[in-house]
């Protein structure tokens, strides 16, 4: 830990992130899976569907022996027999022949189309077929969905309910993933208590810990509190220390007075190995930020400011947290949408600035309405939407200019 | 069960859902709360901050003695202390008077403003402010993030972590949540295997019982899979009436054939009590929807090809999940943007389209294009972003247009 005063850009520090390694592989259950991440490319090991399929009740047919047929002069087939549902058809088709279907039920040799009941009549082993159909219409065809072999999703690809119902069509229920990252939450600050206890004079409840467990958790990882640590350098090292073993990525927060950031930056540099990555990020609010790597781990220093840290939480630590479980480059960050701004939001340049907003949907998109409170408040992340992003090298917003708003999750 | 086919609209159908009862209240310790929604309005039961607090390291002072500070010509004050973190000052301030403070400090009697350390030299007990402060400058005051008595969150709010952060800051750790309801999934066809079994000629893996299982954990269900059942009614009767009485909502998925979608109607028909509330919705994919009402419990026969089924889900079991969960109405439906269509897409008027489309960002927002697959493929369900709505009033959208697209979660 050499360089004392390390400010970076947020792009810089996120760039950073992705050289940490991505945790090892693990295997879960298909419906464990849900959210996580493909930890491996994933091919076909069969076609799906398995075979040609009807997707109406109808007739199979080979779609040439229909060509031409009209209401007032249908074509008149052989029907040869039905197609159980759920069996291999016992007979093929030949010229002039169809079979009896359901929706789901396997296409016979010699058919490739399927005509639907309603255009049909059937009477004494003949069908008069009243519509054409063309080759593959009413059918899915075998392999349509996926071919045997082919890759069927990337590594990285995030695991949705239609994702899972992929893997379970194609009989991949043992699926690889990469482990969840623990991490360990400390809070730093004489002032703090604990949710559960009564309030005293000069203490205040300790929040960061508690809405960095949630957000951490709706990030896929493990949280673990490590409770209120205080404004002593070395229980602050010692505590740092366990966190640390324990864990995949460490976040201390509080220390936003320059005396206990300080705490923060020695105990951090007191690990074997520390390497300090950023002392600082040229952003609004969050600018305290700290970001140390030890051994592959990564320690984080949030804002003691409830909305500040929240805000580098979902701009700094969501991402490497997502990283860490292999998840797609595309994944790392929140969602974002354009949005019109409500009124002019000023900037200062040469930082990012976030500024919390609320949408409010209209005939062209959503608005964008600035919530100016300070970011020691908690109410303002609880009324927001999302982060508008005002870039580094602009003075700001003007009312009615679309601007990047990042949704909340 | 009297009407035999009764088509509803889209918002029919929702506007009965919210007739069902939300479930049973219980209360759940604060982390354990994510994602949940409040079953009852959460009023402060104190101030928070609970005192007035420095959000800069500097000098507590009554704002009126620093006007007219200059770098040139200081205000001198006493400093008559300084006040340590989490205690209450022993002292208040008189008039001339200053206290050393660090971020998160309580406020002294007296005093109303911060003035930032950089701001300062302190020499032989004085100290030099060299800038003014307005009132109320650098501190959060008692209550300006919630006063006692005030109402913190309505009735039906989600928990997200800044929510979590709110009633962590108020002491507020035993919360009224509603009760997760319990879903039921079966799925039928002769033709389906479970994903685990090897593949047979003529059979298919189950796809719908996974997906929907993920899709409902997604929506804070609690799943249940019942596992595949044959096309015999009695069969389907037998396993419904035990799926109903464990259960809050049953899913029967499949049963895309005429047949077995009759199976559905009487098994559902048979329940005592039940009464129809839809056969058949107009929209596409989905049409083939049977919802049921018994005892105030939920049955869908839910379409049997795999895309329309989790259109289905989102459209409509979602919301009657979110429903009953407490949910505020606005967040019982899947974020909505709006997009450009990247082409034409033609509909048939007299039902809502809903179209899977991959979204691109542009510099004016994104561009919605389609994916034309057929709606038994689950691929088009994992490739896509979210359902273009194409309203049953429309023929289509044109090439540019803006269009509603809802946003897979």
């Amino acid at each position: 830990m050499h360089e004392f005063f390390k400010v970076k850009k947020v792009s810089e520090v996120l760039s950073e992130i992705k050289q940490f390694e991505s945790l090892p592989k693990e295997r879960v259950f298909l419906l464990e899976a849900l959210g996580r991440f493909l930890a491996e490319d994933l091919s076909s090991p069969e076609d799906l569907p398995p075979f040609s399929r009807a997707t109406m009740d109808g007739y199979a047919v080979s779609a040439k022996d229909t060509f031409g047929a009209r209401e007032t002069e249908p074509v008149i087939l052989k029907v040869i027999g039905e197609i159980l549902m759920g069996e291999k058809p016992r007979f093929s088709l030949r010229p002039g022949e169809a079979a009896r279907i359901a929706t789901g039920g396997m296409l016979p040799e010699g058919a490739d189309a399927v005509v639907m009941v309603e255009y049909t009549e059937e009477n004494l082993g003949l069908v008069e077929i009243k519509k054409p159909v063309a080759p593959y219409e009413n059918i899915i065809q075998q392999g349509e969905d996926f071919k045997k072999g082919q890759i069927v999703f990337a590594r990285g690809t995030q695991i949705t309910p239609a994702v899972i119902g992929v893997m379970a069509g194609l009989g991949i229920t043992n699926i690889p993933v990469r482990k969840k990252p623990r991490v360990a939450i400390l809070s730093t600050g004489d002032e703090l208590i604990p949710p559960e206890k009564p309030i005293e004079p000069g203490k205040i409840r300790d929040i960061n810990s508690y809405s960095l467990f949630a957000a951490i958790k709706e990030a896929g990882g493990e949280p673990k509190i490590y409770g209120i640590v205080p404004d002593v350098a070395e229980e602050l090292f010692e505590r740092l220390k366990v966190a640390f073993e324990e864990n995949d990525v460490v976040l201390i927060s509080g220390g936003s007075s320059v005396g206990t950031r300080d705490y923060t930056l020695k105990a951090i540099s007191q690990l074997p190995g520390a390497q300090l990555i950023c002392h600082g990020v040229a952003v609004k609010p969050g600018k305290p930020t700290i970001l140390g790597k030890v051994q592959e781990k990564a320690i984080f220093g949030l804002p003691g400011q409830v909305a500040s840290a929240l805000l580098i939480f979902y701009l700094m630590v969501r991402p490497l947290l997502l990283h860490l479980q292999g998840a797609n480059e595309k994944h790392l960050f929140l969602k974002k949408i354009l949005a019109y701004a409500e009124r002019n939001i000023p900037s200062a340049p040469g930082r990012e600035d976030y500024i919390r907003v609320k949408l409010t949907p209209f005939e062209k998109g959503f608005t964008a309405t600035p919530i100016f409170k300070k970011s020691g408040l908690i109410s303002s992340m609880a009324e927001a939407d999302g982060f508008l992003r005002i870039p580094e090298s602009s003075e700001g917003i003007y009312e009615g200019e679309l601007a990047e708003v990042f949704l909340l999750p």
